[in-house]
Order: C-alpha cells, then structure tokens, then sequence
C-alpha cells in the first residue's frame, strides 16, 4: 500500500514529505508556470489528474485537449501514472505510464453488478471507484468489489464513510489518497493521520 | 459506540481513563481480595466476563459454578452488562443486567449462515461475534452481519483484521474492545489507539 497526497499546488506538493506519490491535481494548480522544474525537485512518483467539473474538479474544457495536456504533463514530468476516467474513448488510453481508471459518482453508489462491469470493462492498470456513500449497504457493495477484484481503489465519500478509505487498504486497494493543507473530497484524510491510523493498524 | 477497556487486573483497570466501560476479565485476575471495592471506585460502567479455555479465556472450572460467581460479581459491582456464550443454556440468561451473548472461534470464521443463526438465536440483548480472520471473504461474512443486523459486535481476530474492529464501529457496533497493559486477544488495538482513530475518523 502506497500514501498519495493529492495537493492542488506546489506548496502542498511540498508538504506531502510523508507520501510515497503525488498526485497532481493539474485542475486546481492556480500557477502552472515553471510546475514541471518545481515538481522534479520533490523527488516523488507522481499521479498526473486533470479532473472534469462533473467528477468533481475543475477543468471545464474540451476533453480532447484535456487529454493533450496531460499527455504533455505526464511525459515532461515523468509522471509514473496518469488518471482517466472511465468513459472516456480508448484512444485515451493511449499512455506511456500506467493509467489509473476512474470513476466518481457524487450522488450516490450504484448497485454492484454495475461496479463490476466498470472494473470488468477496465483499460487502466488500476480501477479507481469513488462514490457518495449513503448507507451501510453501500459499504457492502465496495467490500464486495474489494474481495472479488485486484487491482482496484474503492471507497465511500462522506464523512461518516471515511472509515472506508482505510478498510479499503486492508482490502488490497494498492494506493490511499489523502489531502495535505486542504481536503479536496469529503470524508478524505489527511496525510499525517492516514500515516498514523495505518501505521497502528498495520 | 462506546470504547471497552478489557482489563486483567486492577492495575490495568486504573489505567482505563478513556474508557466508557471496563470489561472486567474475571478469568484473568489473580487476586480477588477488596475486588468489589476497589472496581466500584474505578467509576465506569462494568462488564462482567469470566471467560472458559475453550474461547480463550483462562476458566477451568464447572459452568454452574461459573455463572453462580458471574452473577455473584455482577450483583455485587453492580455491572451493567454481563458475558454469556451462545452456547450456554437458557438457564444460564438470568441476570438483572444486560447481557452481551458472545460467540468465539480461534481457528476460522465459519460460513455466514452459521454466523446468521447464531444472531437470530439470541437470547442476550447484545451479539458479540469473535472469529479468527484468515481471508478476505471472512471480512465479507462480518460486513454482511452487520450490515444486517442490529445491536451486534462482530469484527475479526489477527493482527491484519485489526481494521475490522474499527469498521465495526462504523457499522454500527454499540462497543470496541481495547486492550491496556497487555493484549488480550490477537489483534487488539490500544485503548489510546483506538481513541485516536475514531476520533480522526469520527
């Protein structure tokens, strides 16, 4: 299991010292100049993330040219892995690095059968499920998913669901990701206590 | 959800400030001189357990015997919830307190029916379900346990299945079972541990 802090500029990047990888939430970076010198300098894996408004982010153009960038950030900084989501064409799929596969719903968890078929249908090396948890039922389905596949990170948002993004580690999600400075999904955890809580745990 | 401090000694019960509850491992004690006394001063909320060999207690006696100083303690401290295996007669369900029914297994965690049945055959007013962690689909039988029931404790033994005792918690379990001093049980998180992480997570 490996720490991710998703930071949403550089001096986040810097306070992620407990991480094992960064994700770049390329959306939220206010300043991107000289972003690709600064973040060699932390000497991390990187997860290159350029999220939709409607996952919850803030990029608002052309998804053609979303995946440009990131395929321009992802080389120019070496990133290790990159996100795209799940219903993009398979001609996004088209990375040097290792892509993570995702899928966010803010609204609600679906039922499981179509959980499965997103992480079935996967062209990522990892699948990413993130939903709005709204009930002890919707933890049963991503323990379900949890038990019954690899490779996948999946997890409740809420608060009352963070709980989850730790079970998920036990589980076998490869990555948990968590904020430093500001949180960027409800329920996440902050780096220092996802350290401490699994360090107890582990 | 209230944190439990099981506690073998009088030392140890002292050392029980964060708990709610002291479960008092009568089993476990080597003296009971001024016992009575010394638990009413401790100012918490009692369980009363005298645990058998068999479920990893240290009671070697007579089950008549057992139960007769069980509600003998349990009177005399004024305990508010008292230990009984599911395996016991009715007869043995007559207290003026709570009772916990507790079901253990240190070598695996059977199929979720058996589980299932053990919950519907309560008599106690809770269900505590102890079972060794040996896979991943263990975790499932648990989650789905307390997914559909209520007023149960149900979480895995084994240092990796330590996390199922914190998302027990969240699944609604009215009690976690913590350790000060020694570990009573293989996987126990630390009354002070245990604090700490629902209080991040809560």
């Amino acid at each position: 299991m490996r720490l991710v802090a998703t930071v949403s500029s550089l001096k986040e990047a810097r306070l992620a010292e407990k991480a094992d990888l960064v994700e770049i939430r390329l959306d939220l970076f206010d300043d991107v100049e000289n972003l690709i010198d600064e973040i060699k300098k932390l000497d991390k894996e990187i997860i290159a993330t350029l999220r939709r408004e409607r996952d919850g982010g803030k990029y608002r153009g052309r998804d053609e040219e979303r995946i440009q960038t990131l395929k321009w950030f992802a080389e120019e900084c070496d990133a290790s892995y990159v996100d795209i989501e799940c219903d993009m064409p398979d001609s996004a799929f088209d990375f040097d690095c290792m892509i993570i596969e995702s899928y966010h719903n803010f609204q609600k968890t679906p039922e499981y059968p179509e959980l499965k078929k997103i992480v079935e249908d996967r062209r990522g090396d990892f699948v990413k499920i993130v939903t709005m948890g709204r009930s002890k039922k919707d933890v049963g389905k991503i323990v379900k998913l949890l038990i019954e596949c690899d490779d996948i990170i999946a997890f409740l948002m809420g608060k009352e669901f963070s709980f989850t993004r730790i079970m998920a580690v036990f589980l076998g999600s490869p990555f948990i990701y968590c904020y430093v400075g500001e949180s960027k999904a409800p329920g996440q955890i902050h780096l220092d206590d996802a350290y401490r809580i699994l360090k107890i745990l582990g």
